[in-house]
C-alpha cells in the first residue's frame, strides 16, 4: 500500500508538471456515420459506420492534417489513451504533443477500416460481414460485398471531408496501413505532401498466396458454415480463427524473438516421447492466438485478406500506380521482415525512383521482424521529424 | 510415327555412344531389412525396413562412400532413373558418372528415412505410423514411437554397416537432408571426411514453430481422428494434409517464382466480386497440394515434423554438437530461402568457425528460394568437384 501510494503521488506530481500535455494524451473514440456506400465494384452497403480518433487541431488553411492507417489486426488506436491509466496506442512513441508527429502542430486522424477484424472489441467501430443487413435484419455474412483496399480509402476520404481536411501533410501506416498509404498516394495524389509506408511493399503474388494460407484454417473449421455462424445456438469458428491468427503472429515475428522461448518442452510435456505433447513456443502461440480469436471475427478476417489481395487492383501495374503519386516518400523496411521481405521493399524503392518520385529509406531494427514497424518505431522519431520538416 | 522413329533411332545411337555411362544411370530400388530397432528414447519398432539405392562401387579400403540424405518430402531417388525413360533423381545434375559427385570414383548411397512421407508411392520403402504393428496386426498410428532426427541416422548407420562402408568421403543433403548431414557430423565424426549441408541451418525455435504451423491443418481435419484413420470405411485426412503441403510448397518457393502466376484471377473466377472465388496462384497451390496429398501419409507428416523439431536434441547446444565434427564443411545457402533464412545460415557458419571447423560457403541462386537447393544445383557442380578434391 505504501509503495502504491508513493507511485500514485509521483504520477500525480509528474502529471501536474506536464499538465496540458497529459490532458491532450487522452483521446476519445468517435463514430463517423458515412451513410450508404457503393463499393468500387458496384456492391452496396446500406449504412457505413467507422470509428476514429483525433489529436491536435485543424488549422484555418485545413492543411495540417496527418492520416494514420492501421495494420491488419489493428484499429484506430495509434496514439494516446482511450481512458486514464489505459494502454497507449501502438505508435504513441512517435505521435503526440512534442513528438515526431507533433500534435501541437498537426491534426492527426486515425480511423478503423471497413471489415475491421476486432468486431467484439468495444473500442472498434466497423462495418462488415457481422453487421446487420437492414434488408434482412440479420448479419450479412458472406452476402456482404467484397471490398478492396481502395474502398477503405474511399470511406476514409469521406471522413476527412466530414472533418474539413483539405490537404494531408502526411499519410503514414505500418503493414496493411502502409498498403493504404500507397493506395492513398495513387488515388488522391494532389492532396498529399508526404507518405510514410512502414514494413511493406506493394502486394505481390507471393504475398497474395500467403494471405490465402493465413485464412485457410477458417474455411476448414466446420463451425464456419460458409460464413453463416452468427446468431443463437451457433458457435463461431474459433479454432480455425485461432490457427489463422497463429500463422499471422509467427510470420510477423522473427528468429530473434523466438530464441526467447527456445527449443524446450512446454511445462509438463514431453514431445520427445508423446506425439500429442507440445513445445513451449507452440504453447505460447496457442495461448496468444486463442486469446486474440475471442476479440476477432472470422468472416472479417476473410474480408480483410481479400481487400489485401485486391491491392492496386484498379491499376495496370504497381509502377502505373506509383507514377501517379506527387508526394515525398519515406519508406521504412525492417531487415528481419518475413511478411514483406526487405528485398521486395528495395525493389519498390527502385520502382518509385524509376518513375521519378523523391524517396528516402530508413530501416527499423529490433528482434521482432515485421512487428518492429509497429512496436519499435521510437528510434526513428528524429528521422521522421526531419522528413516532416523537409 | 516417322518423327518418333527418328528420335528412337537417335536415342539408340547416342545410347550406344555413351554405352556404359547410360547403363550405369539406371538404378535399382532396394530394400534393407534393419530388424528390430530401439529408438534413442527407448521406444521399440519390431521390424524396420527402409528403401535405398546406390551407384558406383565400394573400393577395397571401403572409404570411397558418399551418403545422400533426403529432404522433408523426398525419398532416396536423388540420382539416376528407376526405369528406362523415367524421371531422373532430384540431384542428378551433380551425381552420376563423370559428374561432380562422380560415381566412377565414389560409391553413392541414398536411403529413405524412417517415417517417410511418401507412403503410397511404390518407389518408397519406409517404416512409420502406417506400418503394421506385429503385436496387433493393425497399423501403429500414433502408437508408433516418436523418432528423432538422430534415429534416422542410426538406421542409416546400420545400412552402411550392412553395405560394408567404413568411411564416408562425403555426407550431403538438402533441407531436412542437411539436418541429417549435421546430425551425422556430430554422431560419427571419426568416419566422415566432408559434409555438405544445403539450404539449412540448425533448427532454431522459429523453425520449430513453423513446423507446427505446417502440421496444424492435419490435426484440424475431422478425418484425422487422432491418427486412427487407416482401414476400411475410413477416409484419410486429405484436406488437412493438402493444406499442410500447400504451406510447405509456398514457403519453399519465393517471390520470383510467384510472379510467374501473377495477381490474376483463376479462370472463370472473379475474386473481386465473389468471396468464394479464387486467384490463379491459389488454384495452382490447391492443385499441386491435392495431387501431392494422394501420395503422402498424414501421420508420417506429423512424425517427420517431430523428428525435425527434435533436431540436435541430444546435445546441450548446437555449438556443442558442431564442435564434435571433424569434417571439412561446404555450406550452401540460398539467398531467397524463406524456410531457413540466409542470416541463420551465416550465423551457423560463424558458429562452425568459432569452434574451429574448416568451412567454405557457396550460395545457390535462382528464383525458387529454398527449392533452389533441390532443383537448381547444377551451377555448383565445379565448386563441389573442387571441394571433393581438397
Amino acid at each position: 500500500m505504501g509503495f502504491r501510494f508513493i507511485v500514485a503521488a509521483l504520477a500525480l506530481l509528474l502529471g501536474a508538471g506536464l499538465g496540458p500535455a497529459r490532458a491532450q494524451e487522452l483521446v476519445q473514440k468517435q463514430v463517423f456515420e458515412a451513410g450508404a456506400y457503393r463499393t468500387r465494384n458496384g456492391g452496396t452497403i446500406a449504412n457505413v459506420r467507422i470509428g476514429y480518433q483525433t489529436m491536435g487541431t485543424l488549422n484555418e488553411a485545413r492543411d495540417n492534417a496527418v492520416l494514420i492507417t492501421h495494420f491488419f489486426s489493428g484499429n484506430s488506436h495509434a496514439f494516446g489513451r482511450l481512458a486514464a491509466g489505459g494502454p497507449v496506442g501502438y505508435w504513441d512513441a512517435i505521435i503526440g504533443p512534442g513528438r515526431a508527429i507533433d500534435t501541437n502542430r498537426y491534426f492527426v486522424v486515425s480511423s478503423d477500416t471497413l471489415t475491421n477484424l476486432n468486431v467484439p472489441d468495444v473500442n472498434t467501430v466497423t462495418t462488415g460481414p457481422s453487421s446487420i443487413n437492414p434488408d434482412t435484419g440479420r448479419p450479412y455474412g458472406l452476402t456482404f460485398p467484397v471490398v478492396s483496399m481502395r474502398d477503405f480509402i474511399e470511406v476514409q476520404k469521406r471522413l476527412l471531408d466530414h472533418l474539413g481536411v483539405r490537404r494531408l501533410a502526411l499519410v503514414a501506416g505500418a503493414s496493411m496501413g502502409a498498403l493504404q498509404v500507397m493506395e492513398w498516394a495513387a488515388a488522391y495524389p494532389e492532396m498529399i505532401d508526404r507518405v510514410m509506408p512502414v514494413i511493406a511493399h506493394d502486394v505481390d503474388p507471393w504475398n497474395l498466396a500467403w494471405l490465402d494460407v493465413w485464412e485457410a484454417p477458417i474455411r476448414m473449421d466446420p463451425n464456419w458454415r460458409q460464413g453463416d455462424y452468427y446468431g443463437q445456438g451457433r458457435q463461431p469458428p474459433l479454432a480455425g480463427l485461432a490457427e489463422a491468427l497463429r500463422i499471422v503472429t509467427l510470420q510477423s515475428r522473427d528468429r530473434g524473438w523466438a530464441r526467447g522461448l527456445g527449443m524446450r518442452a512446454a511445462e509438463g510435456n514431453d514431445p520427445a516421447r508423446n506425439m500429442m505433447d507440445r513445445f513451449a513456443i507452440e504453447k505460447w502461440l496457442d495461448d496468444a492466438a486463442t486469446a486474440r480469436a475471442r476479440t476477432s471475427d472470422a468472416n472479417a478476417f476473410l474480408y480483410l485478406v481479400r481487400a489485401n489481395q485486391l491491392f492496386f487492383n484498379e491499376y495496370e501495374t504497381p509502377e502505373a500506380a506509383f507514377a501517379r503519386s506527387q508526394a515525398r516518400w519515406l519508406v521504412v523496411p525492417s531487415p528481419g521482415d518475413r511478411v514483406f521481405p526487405i528485398e521486395g521493399v528495395r525493389e519498390m524503392v527502385d520502382t518509385l525512383r524509376r518513375v521519378g518520385r523523391p524517396v528516402a529509406v530508413a530501416e527499423v531494427g529490433g528482434p521482432l521482424g515485421h512487428l518492429n514497424g509497429v512496436a519499435g518505431m521510437a528510434p526513428l522519431a528524429e528521422r521522421i521529424r526531419v522528413f516532416l520538416a523537409e
